[in-house]
């Protein structure tokens, strides 16, 4: 399944984020400008726009708003990506070199201090005062999740702390996108409340699912090594899983021990999750998600829209597995 | 005189503000607490803060807005300076260790980030989209004014250049504080806009006196050597006084051809700037601005907050010199 047609219906919306999005540089420095042209040129497949989209044109918002709330949830999510990528020291996302590859730490920080400038502008045009709000809660969860996971002692870890974490990084705009296009939608509470509850499940599924990829996905098309999470000392669902069925396994005890420095065994041990039930196990847990999802989405009105949700929902525990 | 005489009227207020502030790290990593309590307590006089409190109660705002307006001003003005030391390498900021003397560039990075957020849900709890946007737009200047610094070649700079610069680096929140508080009050677009000039030239005037005293200041007191703008390559108003007034000084031709390396000599000059004429015509042109401040103030209510504004417009080119 091509993820191309999940969009089929928002494509027109789309178009037009994707030209609000690069009028954000308008009036700022020019090599600014180059830089917001190459961070959005590499970033992603808009899925994020195109929740927002999907719901609000199912729930009959008007289309100028969505489309700014679009872009405001993208810029947003992009200004997260500079500073990650900074803090990881990451030279690459998705093949292209990240900012912080090609700039000083200097500018990165400022250019996605600028993009998160032009988030809450476009967040404060698309709507009203609880939107505006609803994005900086949404930014400070985002943010404080981050800082969290800085903080926290790698390698011990609960089931408890890795949802909280997922849902800081991922689940949180995912919420945050079908949440807001149903706010500026002619419906009431419970249709916002559903929409809000599809795209909290839809984010955890997702992210999950990219914590799987981590371990069997096609090492090319991530872009990182095998287990990059763990190598970095980052325990996600598939090594929890693993931990509580082998908890005497000697690189296990490694774990617990903050010893990461050993990057052959932290490599066995990889190797030992990649092929053992912990990948299945974490897939059911992402399909339960899913499942959730569908079940919120399942009162919305049918239409092209409708389904290209519940296909989006289906095709995130599916996609490159 | 003593600042703590402008703060009379809004004395109230003001605690009120540094309660919220404080509150701000409700539900946020420890860590984090920590480090945002450390910030407020470092930072600053609360003097933007003190232009909003003034200028809504001046006006007859209803007090509550105000406080969570100037408490989101102020957050935002401290979330810019955490990433700026962090750029700028300082290690003190007012004789207190800065946020990135003590923890990680990546911690330093999120924790201005977990700011930013927090100032902008205080901007939308403070009021209506109009103030959010403006919110939004003050933070674009003041980072795309960062950024040209940072990209523009040291030395070489135009009066039109300096004045950009210290509007986005200063004028553009004192404007904010001073406007958005009109914005919350039972006034007009007349008064609104009287109020948004008189911050605008105090900003002015208040930057230009900073820049004066990086040459003239006590230097213990600054916490910076004296010219330490000049040393790092920064031309400000008195350098483009003494500039303009010699421009065949083997010193000034040093700058123009782009030589901060030879520490000597920017030294010699740096001397040569603070015992000349470009001290005294650098002030007057701050007091310019400070009469024109005082100008868009006169129509304003009588009573104990006008007298305050008027007097910390006056303090502003009298202070510490």
């Amino acid at each position: 399944m091509n993820t191309a047609s999940f969009f089929t219906p928002v494509q027109t919306g789309l178009q037009e984020v994707e030209a609000l999005l690069r009028s954000q540089s308008d009036g700022a420095h020019p090599d600014l400008g180059a830089a917001l042209e190459h961070l959005l040129a590499s970033c992603g497949k808009r899925i994020r726009p195109a929740l927002g989209l999907l719901t609000g044109q199912m729930l009959g918002a008007p289309h100028d708003k969505l489309v700014t709330l679009a872009a405001s949830v993208e810029m947003l999510h992009t200004a997260t990506l500079v500073h990650d990528d900074l803090i990881d020291g990451a030279l690459l996302r998705r093949g292209m070199p990240t900012l912080n590859a090609r700039w000083s730490p200097a500018a990165t920080v400022l250019t996605g201090d600028y993009m998160f400038a032009r988030a809450a502008k476009l967040a404060a045009e698309a709507d009203t005062q609880p939107l505006t709000k609803l994005f900086a809660v949404t930014l400070a969860t985002i943010v404080n999740g981050e800082l969290t996971q800085l903080f926290a002692a790698r390698g011990v870890i609960s089931r408890e702390n890795y949802t909280r974490r997922i849902y800081a990084k991922t689940a949180s705009l995912f919420e945050m996108s079908t949440r807001a296009a149903a706010m500026v939608s002619p419906v009431g509470e419970e249709a916002i409340e559903a929409m809000r509850q599809y795209g909290y499940h839809l984010g955890m599924a997702f992210q999950i699912v990219d914590d799987i990829l981590d371990f069997t996905g096609n090492q090319e098309a991530v872009g990182k090594p095998l287990g990059s999470d763990l190598l970095q000392g980052l325990v996600t669902l598939p090594a929890l899983y693993y931990i509580e069925a082998h908890p005497d396994d000697p690189n296990v005890r490694l774990l617990a021990e903050g010893r990461y420095g050993d990057r052959e065994r932290i490599e066995r041990l990889v190797e030992a999750i990649r092929s053992s039930e912990a990948v299945a196990g974490s897939l059911e847990e992402a399909k339960g998600f899913v499942q959730k999802a569908l079940d919120w989405l399942a009162g919305m009105p049918a239409g092209e829209e409708k389904q290209a949700l519940e296909d989006l929902a289906r095709y995130t525990v599916t996609r490159k597995i």
